[in-house]
């Protein structure tokens, strides 16, 4: 009744934004990542004759804010028929400040070891649905390498889940360079962001009609390795995103001066030759797509730049796994 | 055969932004704009036995890329039948790189004056209609006060001007502040970047889509004096804008980093009782809407700002004029 699984973190390369059904966490669009090697949560689950289900995340008692956290093992309980209560313990190696959904990860290493635990025998695509039930972008942390969540049409989600589109041997020198560049809680979450662009941004519309392409383009240049269509797309889609978001009402700026001026350098050195793009969550920071011939250079420019603070290097990683090195 | 005019440039509440007819210059949506008392071009034609037309603004020759403005003085010689050449001397009292369409104030003077130098004796509405055959907001800087340029219906433009919607004694205590951020020459023109707009982003037809009622909101504003209406719906309009161009393809992104830091100032000090609203053009300098009560303040803060080098405020000014100090 024990178990553990790590679940690297995934940035979006074709951004998912909007929900068509929040309770079930069902999305608008479809989405295409991939999954950051080294950038892991751990979790440990453990059934047991505890007094409630509790959740130590980072050594900190689950903050009111996480009751989603809660909510999805309890979720998970119920469906295994399971009564004893959760002890669930739970760490990450990245700083929450780097932009990258901890969120994803968390959840997909939860969805994992609580399964276990409960000894429900998952494949990957149940794996997937449960996670997304508990954030739409961990459905995605499931799988390994380049992935697509596929939005799903039907109403209950069975569906909306994540699919590989290429393991991570496939593109083994593509990076993904994290700029931190704020570490102030941004103000609104992502959650609270997709609902308000839904609700009201005039240009929501124009971001469902042609997000189709952009999809197409993104399998296209993963199936063919062709790095200036994936991150030509990559980066437009970005901008797709946050522009939805300044036309929402109250508007949301998650660029902070610094955003602009990493995005800037980019695209000037890329016009000299240094070719890398750039793409932004719901939040201040700006992750960069390059290749391993051009990490160095990128990172000894971007380390100039006044406004970066630091950065983080990764690589295409694996799925969720279970593990025997359990927290507690 | 000798006239001088002089124009103010305008500040747009409601943008304009995507031709319908680039030859005629008709928008695609009408535009809302305060006239800027004090920031003015002024220009002095004269037709006489010169060996060809001739332009000098700001004690330079006409460079290439003006040339635009040497075919607004042939087209009103031709439709004045005048064979004699035009000697044009124009100057203007602000910096190009305010961001202060220069060719607001600047087509709008060399109508006049060239219409008066040819003796047409032309009502506003005829200036409105010849200016914005030179530059589309120029239209615009005919009339004083607060000013909507209709778009039109009809092919020929002859419904496409401006009109006044409150002169500038309505609301004398209604103040602009344009912030000056950067010095540098802007990589794209608002006329080519309204041009890749209509061609290329997903998000015109919300553009189009949406401005109607912001039209109607800042009437409302303004004939109510409505500041936090006409701020609020003016810096809507402003991100839209914006919004637009980043989506465009290649992307257009004006703003440079104290663009977004003066934007989320502004909404700081807001946000504390401090009541400004921001809107940018097609370039990086903000430009600040507040009432004359709160402009020390805000001049003040702003100052503080890393980024900010230096400001410039006005308020409601006059439409065309002649004016019988010639410059040469």
């Amino acid at each position: 009744m024990k178990a553990t699984a790590i679940a690297n973190a995934n940035i979006a390369l074709i951004k998912y934004w909007g929900k068509r059904n929040k309770e079930l966490i069902l999305p608008y669009n479809s989405s295409i990542s991939m999954t950051c090697d080294g950038l892991w949560t751990k979790t440990t689950v453990e059934f047991g004759d505890y007094p409630e289900d509790s959740i130590v995340i980072n050594d900190e008692e689950l903050k009111k804010d996480e009751k989603d956290v809660l909510g999805h093992v309890q979720r998970i309980k119920k469906t295994a028929g399971i009564t004893e209560n959760a002890k669930v313990v739970s760490e990450s190696n990245f700083p929450v400040a780097a932009g990258l959904a901890s969120s994803a990860s968390g959840l997909a290493a939860l969805t994992l070891a609580t399964t276990a635990a409960a000894k429900m025998n998952m494949d990957s695509k149940q794996l997937s649905i449960l996670a997304r039930q508990g954030s739409g972008s961990a459905s995605r942390s499931i799988e390994g390498g380049f992935v697509e969540w596929l939005k799903g049409e039907k109403e209950g989600g069975e569906d909306s889940y994540a699919v590989q589109l290429a393991p991570k041997e496939h593109w083994h020198d593509f990076r993904m360079l994290a700029c931190i560049v704020s570490e102030s809680k941004k103000a609104t979450s992502s959650r609270a962001g997709m609902a308000q662009t839904v609700a009201t941004s005039p240009y929501y519309e124009g971001w469902l009609g042609s997000v189709d392409n952009d999809l197409e383009n993104m399998r296209k240049g993963i199936a063919e390795k062709d790095f200036t269509l994936v991150g030509k797309t990559a980066e437009a889609n970005a901008l797709k995103m946050h522009a939805t978001m300044m036309t929402t009402k109250p508007a949301i700026i998650y660029w902070q001066p610094a955003t602009v001026e990493v995005m800037h350098s980019i695209i000037k050195w890329r016009e000299e030759g240094l070719e890398s793009y750039f793409t932004m969550d719901a939040g201040p920071q700006v992750k960069i797509l390059c290749l391993k011939k051009d990490i160095d250079e990128i990172i000894k420019n971007i380390m100039e730049l006044e406004g970066v603070k630091k950065t983080i290097v990764c690589k295409p990683g694996d799925g969720v796994q279970l593990t025997q090195e359990h927290l507690f």
